[in-house]
């Protein structure tokens, strides 16, 4: 048995921080064709009735060396955790960039880093759509945390049109303690809010110091306990009174004028 | 009887391009509530059953001016357009940002314009992201034909959070010919696509001259008809080999980095 401190569990721990689970037949056969992502395990409910896109993922799983397990309806329930939607069918996925934050912030950084943190995006749409801008801006990590943001499940690697699977995410429990880890490593931590009185255009400009980009809630914006920490609150300027834009807009237009 | 050429023909036929006719309860319901909305007509079924919600659309109609005309269920549907969801109910609400296309071409223009142009866009959440981007961003206007876009619709006023309702939309019959006229108005016409040898962040940078950016559809982007018209093709750079961005990203890059 293993036990929390030694190799062979950091190991594992490092594994299954990099994996991510999806579920229900269409999503689990897509990621089983793509050749660019590595399957670490198949999931089938055993109650699952005969199907040929079962046999097919099977053979898919084989194929490629993913282990294939079958678990009582219960059992995958637990690991799909979306019983209601599995159809019966999971697969871990490796995803090579994600980690955890707090190993991140240990690694040597090449030049400047420009994250995102997430402090409430509820919609995985939304979720999704931000990583694919993300992802194609540069962001060097997403920083995300279970508690408070869509998971990072089917609906928001659909909306990211998969560039979920390859994208940098920043795992940390609490996103409170993990900003102040990115404060303590050097990151300037800013706020994006309507009240900020700096222009994303103006603070975006020369800049050369590491930097943290936090995204709120799409109603509520960023809580008050992030904003007490950020070192500044910038804001988008907008045109005839629109108030706000959509988050994975912020995303974009931080990733591609901030460079 | 007015005839096409008399200045009652013209005055009305401007006041209909500048009207959008919503339906369904809720959406006519929020756009009669809006202060900043102008309502000129409340269409009401006159198979309606008696409901507070419809007494009260009519007590607000009144006291905004607006007339309130009853209809047979067909004649509402062909008014709504969408008889399966107006719910017995629609409303012509005036957008004062919305003209003809060849009414703002003829208009003298005031320093360097940036207009967008919708080939193709099929997704009404995308189409009001896209609006809601442009307005905020400044964008000058956004040409839309109804044929091969969506419709300028509950779905895209939704997504557009209300912001549909103040857009400049150029409206046009058929996009060759509109962007034809742009052309001819001393408009560069560039093309979005992935195959563009110019960089958005280059061709943006110090340009002084009016422009029509043309975004393509969802899938299979610019039409080949349109494409042969244009000045340039410009691209959007994506790292780690996402191949597209979201159409309303791509609206809110433009409107932001083209300055």
């Amino acid at each position: 048995m293993s036990v929390p401190d030694s190799p062979e569990f950091k190991d594992r721990k490092a594994l299954f921080d990099r994996m991510i689970t999806v579920y229900g037949r269409n999503p689990v056969l897509e990621a089983l064709e793509d050749p660019n992502l590595e399957c670490f395990r198949l999931h089938l409910a055993d109650s699952n009735k005969p199907a040929a896109v079962l046999q097919k993922m099977q053979e898919l799983a084989v194929q490629r060396g993913a282990e294939v397990c079958f678990h009582g309806k219960r059992e995958l329930s637990r690991i799909s955790r979306n019983g209601k939607q599995d159809q019966g069918v999971a697969a871990d996925i490796v995803c090579p960039g994600f980690r955890q934050l707090e190993q991140y912030l240990e690694l040597p950084r090449q030049g400047r880093q420009r994250l995102l943190a997430l402090d409430g995006i509820s919609n995985p749409q939304n979720l999704g759509m931000l990583v694919r801008s993300a992802v194609a801006g540069g962001i060097n990590g997403i920083v995300w945390s279970a508690r408070g943001n869509a998971e990072l499940g089917p609906l928001a690697i659909k909306a990211s049109t998969g560039t979920l699977y390859r994208a940098p995410i920043l795992r940390c429990e609490n996103l409170g303690k993990g900003l102040a880890a990115c404060q303590a490593a050097g990151f300037a931590i800013r706020v994006l809010g309507a009240e900020g009185s700096t222009s994303l255009l103006d603070a975006a400009t020369g800049d050369t110091g590491s930097v943290v980009y936090v995204l709120g809630n799409e109603t509520r914006g960023v809580s008050a306990e992030i904003r007490q920490l950020a070192d500044a609150t910038v804001s988008i300027p907008m045109a005839s009174g629109v108030e706000s834009l959509n988050v994975a807009v912020t995303a974009a237009l931080i990733a591609y004028l901030d460079r």
